[in-house]
């Protein structure tokens, strides 16, 4: 048997899937900010014409699905698997959002790196003949995640200078068998990170170790180096985390001068006060499909790795004093017009 | 490229990837029930020697991992991938058991179905050519599950007939390209299903639909009938869902005389005051390990579905008034004197 494996947690996919489509999906404050022109939709109600933020989120997830559908004239019944998850308890924004819609569904649980974990499965499912048309998608919401989270949102609590602001946002990613690109040539599974720290108003710095860890093991496993890449993407790492994430793969040798953070471009941090930047499974979702796909797409870039990262704490384990144990998947991705590394 | 895809939802692995390794582990009540002796490991301490239940449960899914590896003498290290699950908010049984594991991990949330969804993958990404040694693992705990869902435990609430009792149980099955078996053969991904039933205290009902809706498209999909398999189990309709589950397929012309639930044989209903039998992601996982996979190796059994079902809810969502979205997921199972089927 052909072995598509790389390493220890790397796969190769050799038949070059393709991203058929996509689309992202933002809220009010991320359509005020500095990639407004990016999403494919931006809607100023934060209930997105709902009754609760929960079914918003869902109806994020829907308007996201609906619209990468839409762009390539596909239907749901065309899907044979969508990957989906997200932040709340028991993953119901994506089971809520899917309930009618007839799709094969897997439902995973990998925090704010379930974009890079949804698209790796995509990949594989589809690379394997496994799946003709697969989907994978995710989504949060600020308000139901705080609610969740956090405080009541009318306390008005102080945030830290180390906190991050959750992204409501969305994004869809369609996978074909083949097809005009952009291709997702690779994927790495992430280990479990765990570096002790205790403080939720500090992911960036929980998650940090845990996209380092990949991306080093990423390298190794297929022999690239950074610089081989128009752009190296983090998920929600944000101003801190990115920093940190830097300074350790400076200690490893590796100087990143192509490294961009998804939830430290969302924002404009001097206006919009959001601390050390954005977070939640729909910060990089939306980056990926507003940003980064499109520039993959007209050959502005031509490799990208794709790193999302997860804390996989609740608030029971807070409560319990527990540290914060964190994740981060990769995805590598080509554009059309890159010639597909041997 | 070869597909693998049977009609919408099932895929086929024609490599036969070969399971290496399970392992189950039960609470106290589920030692006192009649699979008492089919559980590799029965703990009368509640809390695993933790002091927390949630701890408990992480170090249940710790238990099953090491019996398992240490079966076939393989090593954390040695596995390329697991992929695993539980029931508590953001699935921290299963991050927190995994946290100093170093095993590349897929997180899923699946609800009960996960002992399905996590094999199903681990299946798919040996038969692929991604994984050597790939692991799928789910846990649940009444203590924690009544700690999250329902009531203090203290308060001693009253349970209704139709309500169902969280199996404290986990399980562990490792999957190898080639060996001795029992093999896998198919796997059909779930569609959610929702009948718009709201009872809470009534999960069967909710989940026999979608479990009839995914042995009927396997069926379908593959051609096979109900009468080829030695059993067909179900993960944890209960008593009232397993009667429903039948009324359905009935009305659909199937008649299953070889139909068993997982929670409906795990405790002695008249004895153990269980209601409507058992639930939870360890309830089928300890009967997949403790009871079906041994009858396969040894040739007492030669065919099985095993059909792992989820109630895709969450409290919030209870709160709001909402149905409950079911799913199922399948795997096809055969023993090593069973022929493949072409």
């Amino acid at each position: 048997m052909e072995t598509r494996r790389r390493g220890r947690q790397t796969m190769v996919f050799p038949t070059q899937p393709s991203i058929a489509s996509f689309a992202s999906v933002a809220g009010k404050k991320e359509g005020e900010g500095p990639l407004a022109s990016y999403f494919d939709l931006v809607e100023n109600d934060t209930k997105f014409g709902q009754k609760s933020w929960e079914k918003a989120e869902s109806q994020m997830q829907i308007l996201a699905l609906e619209a990468a559908l839409k762009k390539k004239n596909w239907q749901t019944k065309d899907l044979d698997v969508i990957f989906a998850g997200d932040l709340l308890n028991q993953c119901v924004s994506s089971s809520f959002s899917l309930r009618a819609s007839g799709i094969p569904f897997y439902g995973l649980y990998g925090a704010c790196s379930t974009m890079a974990e949804s698209l790796s499965l995509a990949a594989m499912m589809v690379d394997g003949g496994y799946a003709e048309h697969a989907a994978a998608m995710t989504s949060s919401h600020f308000a139901s995640a705080e609610r969740q989270y956090r405080f009541p949102l009318v306390y008005g609590g102080q945030r830290t200078p180390t906190a991050q602001w959750t992204v409501t946002g969305a994004g869809c990613v369609l996978v074909q068998p083949e097809g005009e690109g952009p291709y997702l040539q690779a994927a790495t599974t992430g280990i479990i990170v765990d570096y002790g720290i205790k403080d939720a108003n500090n992911m960036g710095a929980a998650m940090a170790p845990a996209a380092a860890a990949t991306l080093l093991r990423y390298l190794h496993d297929t022999g690239q180096e950074p610089k081989e890449f128009d752009a190296i993407y983090t998920g929600d790492l944000g101003h801190l985390g990115s920093r940190l994430f830097r300074e350790i793969l400076t200690a490893e040798g590796l100087v990143m001068k192509n490294h961009i953070d998804c939830g430290s471009i969302l924002y404009d941090a001097a206006r919009q006060n959001v601390k050390s930047g954005g977070s939640g499974p729909g910060c990089c979702a939306a980056v990926l499909c507003g940003r980064i796909l499109p520039r993959l797409e007209r050959g502005s870039y031509r490799r990208v790795l794709f790193i999302a990262t997860g804390a996989l704490m609740s608030q029971t384990t807070f409560l319990q004093k527990e540290s914060i144990p964190a994740i981060a998947h990769l995805v590598e991705l080509r554009g059309p017009e890159c010639t597909a590394r041997g």
